[in-house]
């Protein structure tokens, strides 16, 4: 089996800072039907790895939620930048850390029923600590946590992020193996 | 510390279907910003585990990607549904199957930037099986997986759903400890 939606119409019905929302209009098997589509640029997820074996995390108030998330170092791409820039540069920017080793582990879609936002997740690690350097209107606090800690976390329901969870679990896996 | 964002406007630009759009006027530390937020009703995920061990996926195209994603059985809340029983109503509507046993894992917010959505993980068990149910406009393709060729899956970067890998990740973890 092959499925295909196939686009009749496509309405552009914001143009925003961070995303984009259209409409199409797609052929399906049995007629037309709408498809709500957020266009969001991407972006990176870090989970980095400090010499003394722990995980750098960030917690930042998040308002679609109105409350504060613990999550891995993330960001937005900025215009065309390859995700590994994005990566280390979040990761500066939110942490103070620079990497000097960095390693590609996957990428996913956040939610596939209504956008095309991809995430890619990044371990780094040979962490240099220095100075941050956050968005004018970003408050973020860091923290260090032992990786064991944090996939107790996620099996106990205490991690509610997404990125972090898929970051944290990927990355614990492929650690485990080596 | 703790941080807040307190609204100052609010404005409505989109309601939709699956998805309303708003744009938020904030008070930041430095001054005030703006946040984008997709309103969405939220959802379930299912790992359904079949008497044969298998677990159960579906194929299905996605319009802002443009091309089928392999993902666990998964759908959005009608209306203040509880998140439970969509789960149960999904399995059902893509799989034919019905769960006897259901148990909580955890909940998430797919993409905490811009979005409130937030989905609720569910192991089902003690599987009957029966008719499926597809919403009218959708196609879907069901497969059966072992876990531990969809957790290797996952760490090759060949499962790109966001909620497939959190569902499969914390299923796998807490099966493997019982």
């Amino acid at each position: 089996m092959s499925f295909k939606e196939d686009t009749i119409n496509s309405e552009m019905i914001y143009k925003g800072a961070i995303l984009n929302l259209r409409k199409d209009t797609v052929r399906v098997k049995n007629g037309i039907s709408y498809r709500e589509v957020v266009e969001h640029n991407g972006g990176a997820v870090v989970v980095a790895i400090t010499d003394n074996n722990k995980v750098l995390m960030v917690n930042q108030f998040r308002k679609p939620l109105d409350k504060e998330v613990l999550e891995l170092p993330a960001g937005k791409r900025d215009g065309d930048e390859d995700p590994k820039e994005t990566a280390l540069r979040e990761l500066k920017e939110e942490t103070g850390y620079t990497a000097n080793t960095v390693r590609y582990l996957t990428k996913f879609y956040p939610s596939v029923g209504y956008t095309d936002e991809e995430l890619s997740i990044y371990l780094c690690t040979d962490l240099t600590p220095g100075e941050t350097d956050f968005d004018e209107s970003e408050d973020i606090e860091i923290f260090e946590y032992d990786m064991d800690l944090l996939v107790g976390m996620v099996l106990a329901g205490k991690i509610h992020d997404g990125k972090t969870i898929a970051g944290i679990m990927i990355a614990n896996e492929i650690l485990k193996k080596e």
